[in-house]
């Protein structure tokens, strides 16, 4: 850490920090300069963190040096981190895909789609019970029942399944039916979930905040890694801008600049952040070039008729047709398509 | 609603929107031009809302005329929503200032700071038990332990208590302490922990999030209004931008925007936006130039010693200072300070 | 356009409106509900573009239905256009490479780079003459000496080259030397500068501005469109978001929504957009993926000695693994690489 | 300047950085923690600034310590800035207050507003006659016979006058007609601009870019002032966010942060910030209550017949109820509302 002070403050003022550090048991390196005064400390600051050094006559700047996540960190855990759910292995050389409707909305609609996307080569099925709405009065999701048509569709179409949870409440209900448990945007900082969620043992799919930096997004994976769950799967969904042709903007060079800061594998929803279906299949391409790991795709049998969100799904013919598309792109960048649980666990142990 | 669709649109697709809108009830208007075709639909359209337009061939762009909350508009109530706290009004005539460390500490630190906010002309004592910090390694509150920290300092000074509530689970023990509720802006989306405020009958401070659109801020309030909470004092508190001066950016022009469309009452914390205490004097001024109800302000009588925050505290004094400061401004827009009670209720009354 | 009018509005207000859209030559659609009045007008509303609706009474909204850029629509041009500059054509299906430094330094680095990027395949070299620069105190180029090497370094190794001009009195001299001029994102809306390259007859690469939506993006290309120069490339390079890892958001879902608003060739700057060299290669490919016409990107000999943007230059042997890497991406897209001018031309005719 | 590198770093590696900055004439100071090295340099770091130290290998950030501004900044000069135009101080203890329409339209228009606007207390006329347009299809101002008229309506009713300039070759036309040049906001980093006009005698009234930081802004400045035209009047006028009721966001915390960084004199915008009319007068109070030094408004005799941007202009008898209100508010932070020349010289003098 380096504390910036101005150069004119008293010199009481400059001990008063230095005291503060050391009493704290830091060693402190002073650089005096005419307009600026550098105090430098190297090592261990986790003491230091909630020190409120601003408060200090004279600081004019507090530069941390060392990212604030540790567990969620490439310097923690330099090799990639793999998630196994079922046969299916998320981060290793195969690209995932999840893909289903934005909400479960009755039988033959999620049984359709698993259906279908199953054949299209998708490995994880999606569907939302309970879903976080803008306004209190559009559809909320079918609660349990949708669960149950959820893990039912997946099942028999050999699917694992991925359904939102919003709320510490729902923990326990949702663990009975899906495999891995989603964590929305807009609750990227509800850090009591993500606590609770830290302890259970299932893969947790986290997305992206709106309005979260990079940082914040791996401190919010931190929080449940921290609470001993290390199987956090990292979701990029677009953030918002001032730009309004698209629902938000999909910031894809979060994926290569995550594979250096983390181990955490990261797919990406070009669904949710473009809201326009015509803008998915170019935006999918275009995240596995840049290296994610896996795609979370809107699909519906009858976009016309879907509850919500019918703007941005694919139709399953159209998705059908992307994930061919696909498979050149995943070759070109040197991952795999649809590879068998044995060659990944073989790659893994060598 | 309107519905523009492309001029080539074939005809047949064009008659499935209106086909559609027609199921629905609804009278359709059509105006035809050459390169667009407009269907407008006057009235009720909230059985529209869900229906996925866009995945209509030949759908351009679909345009919401009403707004989509209903209590919280000014149109549903067209005079200013008063909140009756203890013997204070918020929302009246009077500004009303809530003051107090971001963390409660200890005893010394809140009975101090509540004395002293009292003495300045603060209403109501800020202070939170349970925090959201943005890493898991920060100080997270004392808990239960820091709500009857609160509520003594409050009830011996004769000032009234706001605190945090992060999750549907902490509701029934905050609520037996604290006279409103906070919602963080990390929780403005947290639709769970909405409704079940909305449930309860006490006022909630509902701050803005980061990213929110007003529109989206009042549709949270909506999500407590509908419930049949009608207490609802919204808060401006910084929206998350380029500029990294600030820690937000303040956007006071949210205040007469916010009094234009809802009834609501609307607050400033000048603290959180700006996170720098040198900033919160002038930006308190300019919110009630402004307009605002009232503010909401962090104080602790030892900013160096303060566990969370400590680089926006304003200091005692320098928090007396202000509210002399603001006494003038408060007048010059025409509203009060320390008004009594009675005067305010005859005020309503009449 | 819709005007959109409080139902309350009083009638002869109401009437204000409508008399001044008969006045001004239109026929007005009136669509009468409680709370809402809409006026609608179809057709060419050119002349109720400056009209300031929202200072009449009553009025709540105005939308504008039909995009406010003409010449650069694809509705105006229903197939893509295609720049020709020497024997290369951009916007075909060719991807187009531009490569070179951020600034001409010497003689020595535009040479070798000049020679290393066209080994590689690119077509075209890039470099700065006149930069501008954040601080007055940056170096801010070599001027016509600059112009000269670059244009000499182009000559000698067969490919075109492109720099940028900042200012109307720049053109002249510029023309001398470039085969195409580049806007750069701070001037896009340097309106006196659009309107005067308007009138010359070379390509100009229009690059968008950090806070430009995509419809002000359109608009400046209109600018130039308007006077008479149809040969205008996109470049997105890049806009300004909350998120600081990156220097700028690479915007790349803007590539599939320009293609189907606009006509005009689209390319990248993955360079200035992610400001850090290890980005730029994972969102190169992101581009090309997502359907770019061809990118732009900064190459240098040695970076470390560069004098402008060293941080985000490839160097030589780098830039050659990427376009090795970029030849299955561009064909699982459908595009190519090299091909010759002839098969363009012939495609381009049928 | 402070070079974070990897503690892992070759030896050899972060010897290369040493020498480089030792060839460079500084002094190093080193502090070696086992995952980061600090490497330290106090004092002038002028020659530092174009290195590409990211291009090392190890290098993981660069900090600057001191602002890239010099005559911009407090430090260089620890008092405020004041402008005399004629008989006007811009940045004492008055508040001055320039308005007028968007553009000039005609003689009528611009004498009946200057006229009221005088007596109202404004003292500085605006009004655009070369107006930069996000459509090449919006009316573009008429030119020098604008200028002659708003020259003239100055000349008559005792104000001074500002109107924008676009582009160098028109910065000696209007030269012949103005007492102050403004920079627009798309104009904030035409760096060749500002260069001209840094070699000019008037006043140049500076608007802060869209997506420009407090310290691109104060960059800008340094482009006039080190060029010897020490006469910079800073504008805050709303930057780009994602909110999008208003037509930008008024950035007022910039007021007091611009206080603290510079000496330059700062005025608020609240017409083109807020983009409505109707939150024009609590913006301005606000602004002044934050600690603006004045205010720019659009003042128009007949807003629904104007030319441009009549949402926004404030109507002539808005403005003075305006101008009466804000008479206290002005009072109430104690500056000065139409003090004399005399008074304000006599304080300076003080």
């Amino acid at each position: 850490m380096i504390i910036v002070m101005n150069g004119k403050t008293d010199h009481s003022d400059v001990e008063k920090v230095i005291n503060k550090l050391k009493e704290l048991g830091h060693e402190v390196h002073i650089s005096q300069g005419e307009k600026r005064i550098i105090l430098g400390v190297i090592g261990n600051v986790e003491n230091l963190v909630s020190v409120p050094f601003y408060a200090y006559n004279g600081v004019e700047e507090i530069i941390r040096i060392l990212k604030p996540y540790k567990l969620a960190s490439r310097e923690f855990k330099d090799f990639d981190t793999t998630i196994k759910v079922k046969d299916i292995i998320i981060g290793g050389k195969e690209v995932i895909v999840m893909a289903g409707p934005c909400v479960v909305e009755n039988e033959q609609q999620i049984f359709e789609t698993a259906h279908q996307v199953k054949a299209s080569g998708a490995k994880i099925l999606r569907g939302g019970a309970f879903k976080p709405r803008t306004s209190p009065y559009s559809f909320q999701g079918l609660g349990e029942e949708g669960l149950k048509l959820l893990a039912q569709a997946g099942k028999e179409n050999g699917l694992a399944v991925v359904t939102e949870v919003m709320s510490v409440n729902q923990i326990d209900l949702i663990a009975k039916y899906t495999d891995i448990f989603q964590v929305g945007a807009r609750n990227m900082q509800n850090f009591v979930l993500l606590t609770e969620l830290g302890k259970t043992k299932k893969p947790i799919l986290l997305k992206r905040g709106m309005s979260a930096t990079i940082e914040e997004f791996l401190l919010s994976a931190e929080y449940i890694l921290s609470e001993g769950n290390y199987e956090v799967i990292l979701c990029e969904r677009g953030i918002r801008t001032f730009e309004n042709y698209t629902r938000n903007t999909l910031d894809l060079s979060a994926i290569p600049a995550i594979k250096r800061l983390s181990h955490l594998p990261i797919i990406v929803d070009p669904s949710h952040a473009t809201g326009r279906w015509r803008l998915v299949s170019p935006m999918a391409k275009a995240a596995i070039a840049a290296g994610a790991d896996g795609l979370i795709i809107e699909v519906h049998p009858d976009p016309k008729s879907s509850l919500s969100d019918g703007a941005q799904s694919l139709q399953l013919d159209t998705f059908a047709q992307l994930m061919k598309e696909l498979r050149p792109i995943i070759q070109a960048v040197g991952r795999e398509f649809g590879s068998s649980l044995e060659n990944e666990l073989e790659r893994i142990k060598n």
